[in-house]
């Protein structure tokens, strides 16, 4: 999507066997900064440090960090090395797990000193089959969207989503925005209910910049606010990403998405999760298996913003000591579930839905 | 409830005639500054900033506000003016509404030099009845805290709370934390989950601060975590306020509550509210009568803390001109309420619970 007008990637190399240029993620919507990271240990921080975010993303960037860590050192025990620590940087997320897997697995069979290019060549490819997947979702909930905005008589269809799982999320168009972007390509009209997403605010601070840039209608709210709308009867359909989801078809998304699937189920209001294929971990069965990360309390006690004189700053909203806890995913069980918008199709989820 | 070991009331009379003094909300935890309200405008400023808040504090203080009026204007049209202005200051909670008009009405019957002592008499004497109904409430919760307790074999007893519906949303005490003080003078342990309460984060702010100033044991979540804990089974019982209960029990209360309801009834755990029956309007059958204020966009894109250098700062989180939507209330149905803790005792509500 754009930024200013102009397209843009959120993770590109800056030329073949230049660095890996990112959007530091956790400067917007205030300042746009392009990140370039030479080594695999600023990719490390920036995993850890959410300047990049967002279970494709990071798949994508982690594989990157394979190039990088291959052109510092492409023996066997420097790549799975590599691996190990770009694997612990966030358990939750499949997708940095099977990327990062994947590669190791393929640079075992190549020549040390062909390791650093040809990884360099399937990051990109990545990258590019990531884009095409999201089109490919894009078109598939733009199906939905079509049906309902028929049914509203022409009137826009009222979309509620929940943290990013936009183009900042991916590496182009976003799961569960691709058909928002496409339906305000193809003249279908929609309005966006941004849930801000704490503790990071990510849907206050990404979602609603994304939406902003691409000129589509949204309103941002309180995470609290999602229960009120929905059952007001002013949301036609939830679109939500994962970052796991495990064969009975429970999903592991942002914290938070739960609630918002309790009332989208208690109003009668379709639920569906956007994400690629690779998302589906097939090991697990139930949700509870899925690994939760915990993150800093001081996500929870500390926000940051920008001041009315244009600084970035973080201020404490609660006592200095309070203890705070930051689950930072939930589960949300397949019976609350629609159903998967998937680049292959639409797969319903939920028995009764 | 205490301040640095101190009594305190949340709305007081400096001394018999002199002006009403409130701890400013707003500047919580980070500041405790007590404000002197002279004249009813300073008054109506205070409700409407929010530098007091909740249901049964605004119905107090909105009580003195008809003093303060009182005495600037003691006159029959001059008391149904101030009585118009403060009913218009916040619509949702009805205990506001009850105080003020139930003064006007006792006002009128008296000589108009006899209003602003006879008032401030009536106002002092529903400060007093709101501290009394709480201890009540407290002492009907505490025996659901106690009969947790022993089937926890002395384990502490996990609270989900929301908001703050504290002591300072009351007189003194709080309505939903009224049974956690009793408990914890009494040995009984507990442990209390404290959602934050975007967007004006009372329990961030206010919840915590004033569980802490007693010492006992909690730890603050995003409003987004609590189903994540419900799952879990980290949660026994959950205790919130109200700002207005319809006959069929339905209650309008802070937005967010109606997600945490819905979570808790998934989940299988209790979920009461604690509130004066001065919080029942029995005009009203179902919730969606309720009249829910809206509240300005300003407080969804802009949150208030402290920075590192110990400044009161506001910043913004997302993009200048994003719009936003600030419902300040929702309504729980009946139907996932197990019981209404009065100061008459508790209630059942919830037909199946």
């Amino acid at each position: 999507v754009r930024i200013r007008g102009i397209p843009h990637r959120s993770v590109w190399l800056e030329h073949p066997g230049g660095p890996v240029c990112v959007i530091d993620q956790t400067l917007l919507p205030h300042r746009v900064e392009v990140r370039r990271l030479r080594q695999l240990d600023d990719v490390l921080r920036a995993i850890l440090e959410m300047q990049v975010r967002g279970a494709p993303l990071i798949g994508v960037v982690a594989a990157f960090g394979m190039v990088l860590a291959a052109r510092e050192d492409p023996s066997t025990p420097g790549l799975e090395t590599a691996a190990q620590q770009l694997r612990s940087t966030r358990p939750t997320a499949v997708n940095l797990e099977w990327a990062v897997s994947g590669l190791l697995h393929s640079a075992l069979d190549w020549a040390p000193d062909e390791r650093a290019f040809r990884l360099e060549t399937e990051a990109q490819r990545m990258a590019d089959a990531d884009v095409e997947s999201n089109r490919a979702i894009g078109r598939h909930g733009l199906e939905l969207l079509r049906t309902l905005s028929l049914q509203r008589g022409g009137a826009p269809v009222r979309v509620l989503t929940h943290c990013n799982a936009g183009w900042l999320a991916t590496v182009d168009w976003g799961t569960a925005t691709a058909p928002l972007y496409l339906a305000h390509q193809e003249g279908v009209p929609v309005h966006v209910w941004v849930s801000e997403t704490r503790p990071r605010n990510q849907g206050a601070a990404l979602t609603t910049w994304e939406l902003g840039e691409e000129g589509i209608s949204h309103t941002l709210l309180a995470d609290n606010a999602a229960g009120y709308l929905l059952q007001q009867g002013w949301v036609d359909l939830c679109f939500v990403g994962a970052d796991r989801i495990t064969r009975q078809g429970d999903v592991a998304n942002k914290i938070g998405t739960y609630l918002k699937a309790l009332a989208a189920a208690d109003a009668g209001v379709p639920f569906y999760v956007a994400a690629p294929t690779s998302t589906l971990d097939r090991r697990l069965s139930a949700g509870a298996e899925v690994p939760i990360e915990r993150r800093s309390p001081d996500e929870v006690r500390w926000v940051s913003g920008v001041t009315r004189e244009g600084h970035v700053e973080s201020i404490r909203i609660s006592p200095p000591s309070t203890p705070a806890l930051n689950p930072a995913f939930d589960v949300t069980p397949a019976r609350l579930i629609t159903g998967l918008i998937t680049e292959e199709g639409i797969v319903p989820v939920a028995q009764d839905s």
